[in-house]
């Protein structure tokens, strides 16, 4: 019988979890609802009785288990110190010694869940077969994950990554939710794509389809786009602009082989990857310029794949 | 006897050389010319022939070498792979292989040389006791190198570290020697310094010590700016603006514990450093800014000291 291990992504709502064999290939999965009363003190309980559970019930031994990777919605330090997870109600602790523990001596490994995302990406999904990649993910807001030569890169404030807050739009005047102004996130999220078409419509006075749609959304604007629509086309080229600006900057620091997309935005699909890469390639340095652009290929189980092949590389 | 190594970089006019001992301390440094005749094929047999020579010289034997440390004046992939030297005439080879197989199979590692000079800096210079850093050095370009868990980062092209080419700069419309504009280096090096004087010159009929001096260097705006001079404050503020921009960005994508600033503009020391980490800190994303600056210590050393740091690293 061969060695399993578990894969564990939680977020505000679920925990999502992952069974899976020694090659990373997924055997089981499941969510359970994030207990968040009490500072999120139930949810490492939680999960432990999860897989406790599920080892007895596929028939394994705690030997059998090569050991829990997992991914916490906010910065957690190499050594697996998380720095508070505002959403969770957690305070400063080291996630890795305590569910260890927990566990009965179960090895543990955890990172900042869009890191393990991008880790998931990379051994299973959208950035197969690279060692250097990062994975930029465009939803409500933008995150991202950079891993170097298969590893992820937490930082030392587990803060790596963060390619949302770059300084990039200098002309957005507003305030980010971050609390500095002309973050990539007020621009280039769902969010912000919608606030760039406001913004557009109410400098320039020109027809659109947009317009006939109330309250449009980021898809809603991509589509237009795509349709060939030109006002969407001129704000999508803002935001490409600073996509490719930030992607660029991010080339110069780490030089990556593959980008890989992701999040709710990056189902507008190949579109999508062609204007970031036109915008990219005008931004980045020549030597930094030959990075392939993928679009990510887990969804929402980028995060317990990568849970998983942090455990099976565990040191 | 203890055991030595050699840290080498290989510069466009003179190769610097170093023996050290197996704790990293210097022994002995020397200078050889760069012999760039015939598409630079005379340097691997110099370095060599120094090599040999020293070795017996100081009554060692070749098992008492650790290793050779080598820094190149271009992109260098993590196997050693030299992506091309423009300056030395190299075109593409494996270094670390064809100079191990020179020197009877001494172990050779390889990397940029703006990378080993970060590596020397945060092994026995401005980094000292940190991790994770970040190097940018501010001379004729703007130049770097990324240091993550005591590690060079190389990237896929051997391009990582490349911040002075970060679009950063949207106010300048010259072509930058890369060929594109806006570069950070357009405004950070000593040469952009001066430009950007010359440009605020053209925009600005005010009074300025700065106007008296005849074709004034990057070190005659910085000693103006710190004398109170306030033409010279507002042009250093722009250079700063795009300092902090550019290391805010960097700080977003690896979130370094140190930024160590080197390269002859740094020679300006604290007020330098006071002037990006004011800029840096209103810039970056919170999680990111707690961040020290700090002032190489090594100057021209630095590679050797890379080198040898990278030898006694060696897997």
């Amino acid at each position: 019988m061969s060695k399993i291990c578990f894969g564990i992504d939680v977020g505000g709502t679920t925990i999502k979890t992952g069974v899976f064999d020694s090659d990373c290939k997924l055997i089981q999965k499941d969510e359970l609802l994030t207990r968040k009363e009490e500072g999120g003190s139930f949810i490492l309980d939680d999960i432990c009785a999860y897989i406790n559970h599920t080892i007895k019930e596929l028939g394994y031994n705690n030997s059998d288990v090569i050991g829990v990777g997992i991914g916490v919605p906010g910065p957690v330090v190499s050594d697996g110190t998380v720095l508070r997870c505002v959403n969770l109600g957690w305070d400063v602790f080291n996630i890795t010694h305590k569910l260890s523990k927990m566990l009965d001596g179960i090895k543990v490994k955890a990172s900042n869940d869009a890191n393990v995302a991008a880790l998931g990406e990379i051994t299973s999904g959208g950035g197969r077969g690279y060692k250097d990649m990062v994975m930029v993910t465009l939803g409500t807001g933008v995150g991202g994950g950079v891993i170097i030569d298969g590893n992820i890169v937490n930082g030392s404030n587990g803060a790596a990554g963060e390619i949302g807050h770059m300084p990039i739009a200098s002309f957005v005047t507003e305030q980010c939710t971050c609390g500095k102004t002309g973050c990539l996130e007020q621009v280039a999220s769902a969010t912000g794509i919608v606030k760039q078409a406001d913004r557009y419509f109410a400098k320039n006075k020109v027809e659109s389809k947009l317009v006939d749609i109330k309250n449009y959304t980021a898809k809603d604007v991509l589509d237009c786009a795509k349709g060939g629509d030109q006002a969407a086309k001129d704000i999508m080229k803002i935001v490409f602009d600073c996509l490719g600006n930030a992607l660029a900057n991010v080339a110069s620091v780490v030089n990556p082989e593959a980008i890989v997309i992701g999040g709710g935005v990056s189902r507008a699909g190949q579109y999508l990857i062609d204007g970031i890469k036109e915008s990219f390639e005008r931004q980045a340095f020549l030597p930094c310029r030959n990075v392939q652009f993928k679009l990510a290929e887990l969804g929402n189980d980028a995060g317990i794949y990568g849970g998983a092949a942090m455990a099976i590389t565990m040191r």
